[in-house]
């Protein structure tokens, strides 16, 4: 039994910040009921297929039952208004406004069910002037101020390759739910809960905002370097790189320790972070001369016991085959009877009395639709 | 009142993860008590100060309260145990194990407060071969298969600037900690909830990942490209960049109409997707060619009527002024007597119910002892 056992969830999403959502408190144990057109989720065409199943689709919709109706019938919308009265949460990941266009609008849903609470992930919130706009994690990359601190200083703004709006905005969605469920507790009553790709990456822009309200100024690019901290960033071990973030002096004293060159900081150039910062080529060439002797899981080793951060730059067959990885279940596999066991990523959250499981593979197309639709 | 009004949390956590987590939930109403030390969380000396204050203290730090306990001493270990007597949750950031040997190993907690909920946010879980491993965001980055993918074909893996790791953890062990609420609803009883830098940053491989387990292929580095779309990217216009995201053939051809250049969808070199792929750069340079003549503000409000993805590749000083992220209330105030007014990044939930508001300034170091003590 997962924590949100008992709540019945609407999905009305597809795509993906939506799906992961959605996914999400499905993980967590509530009843997800994903309600698809007789075409389905896009996704389910996507990606590589294996044995007839897109692990794409799969990927962000384990722990879900497919009901496929067709929205534009007056049979399907009243099969969903059944559905949203028998529900605790419905989630959409419309344009704002589309949900009203098809007849559920807001005092359509208080009607049918006070206690429902309504979820929306979109691009821009559900008002200001971008509120018809269409939505794309690339364009919320860029809008944010993501894409302009990230990359090179004399190179171009930079995106990250994994979609981070879209599953940073359904993450947000899936908090939004749970405490207003937590509040529903007190009032017996749903409300609306939203959160936007936009949103989602603009309050990860952390310090950098901060500094940015505190002086006006924005943040540069600075590639792999620590904007304010020298040395720091990738260094050439003998078979390749490894990543070291030693943030403040003690930890730079016990990584140059660790290879050999506390006497740097003795040297004019290096004696403190101002001048390492000046001198960061020659400082990192001296570094390097050290760390290309040896291997880099000898480094990894050798700098994490000291004391200070140290990684290997992993690349996804690496990840999926670490031992820390594995050790927190970072993959799980599903079974489809017939199929081959879909590999996904595990549940990034742990709880020790209500763990996330796999308790449902990744839907067919309608699987649930006559078992969800008799039980109403 | 918030969603979570009510929710009393008891806060050791310093730096960046764990505040991040406990402002949401104090965000969302409950209160948090932030136990500091004599000399406070580290943080309120970093970054830009204004009127005294740090405003990057300050965006992780609002709505909560802070109480000073010297957590060496019997006295401060008395008064810690008090305040978890007296709470629904504890959140800590401290290594795995560093919290039992202060005193307050599971079945301490367990006789403080059966219905206590404790969460921890760390760097890679607390088992495993790497559990006693110093944690840094861009460790994580670069052992969650996240720095790989980013960055140019042939350039090195690259981080992004902001610390990704440590937000999306923290935001993770909110939902954790939410999900908990609902299961005590039902159980009467608390839990451990836990996340991790690298844990949640894996979970945002997406599609990337899965496609990784379906094809055992590392995906490659492909810049701001998209890996299999084209055109797609950022486009020079007159007065700078603009970032067009056309998913799929129909959005090409809107973005093609509006440069009047749907011609090209006949040109032998351009006429599917993998001939567009395969002739990327004489693809760009004819959009290119187009786009300069008119300025950026002509270009999205143009592409987005059309139907298709596009945005401006904003700064942070734009991002801030922007009508959009202003409309959202992405910026807020928060006032303290005697000070400049400090400017922080709003909320990225919105619940229209129990909104997220700034009840709470951030707090002086120990401006809540006498309050919170006395009262228990």
């Amino acid at each position: 039994m997962g924590a949100l056992a008992g709540i019945r969830v609407v999905d009305l999403t597809r795509i993906l910040a939506g799906p992961f959502c959605t996914q999400l408190l499905a993980d967590m144990g509530a009843e997800v009921i994903k309600v698809e057109p007789p075409t389905g989720d896009p996704v389910r065409g996507q990606g590589a297929v294996v044995d007839g199943f897109s692990w794409y689709f799969a990927q962000f919709n384990r722990n879900k039952k497919s009901v496929v109706l067709d929205l534009y019938t007056d049979e399907g919308k009243d099969a969903l208004a059944r559905l949203i009265a028998s529900a605790d949460v419905l989630v959409e990941n419309y344009r704002p406004g589309v949900l009203a266009k098809m007849g559920f609008d807001d005092g359509r849903l208080e009607e049918l069910n006070p206690r429902l609470i309504t979820a929306s992930v979109n691009g821009y919130g559900s008002t200001g002037p971008y509120v018809d706009r269409p939505a794309f994690d690339f364009i919320a990359q860029a809008m944010s101020g993501f894409m302009a601190v990230n990359g090179d200083p004399d190179g171009p703004p930079r995106r990250a390759a994994p979609p981070v709006s879209d599953l940073i905005a359904g993450l947000y969605c899936a908090f939004g739910v749970t405490s207003a469920l937590e509040a529903r507790h007190r009032s017996g009553r749903g409300q609306k809960v939203e959160s936007s790709l936009t949103g989602g990456l603009i309050s990860m822009m952390a310090y950098l905002s901060a500094e940015y309200f505190a002086t006006g100024s924005n943040p540069k690019r600075t590639g792999n370097d620590h904007p304010i901290v020298a040395p720091y960033g990738l260094f050439e071990a003998e078979d390749g790189e490894i990543a070291v973030a030693p943030s403040h002096d003690v930890m730079v004293a016990r990584f140059l320790g660790v290879l050999g060159l506390s006497d740097l900081l003795n040297e004019p150039d290096f004696a403190d972070n101002a001048r390492r910062m000046a001198n960061r080529p020659a400082l990192n060439a001296r570094i390097n001369a050290v760390t290309r002797t040896r291997p880099v899981d000898h480094w990894i080793e050798a700098i994490n016991k000291a004391g200070c951060p140290a990684g290997r730059v992993m690349a996804l067959d690496e990840v999926f085959t670490d031992p820390q990885v594995l050790a927190q279940e970072m993959v799980v596999e599903s079974q489809r009877p017939g199929r081959a066991p879909i590999r996904m990523t595990g549940f990034p959250v742990k709880l020790s009395a209500t763990p996330c499981t796999v308790q449902l593979p990744p839907p067919e197309l309608g699987e649930h639709t006559d078992e969800v639709l008799g039980g109403l």
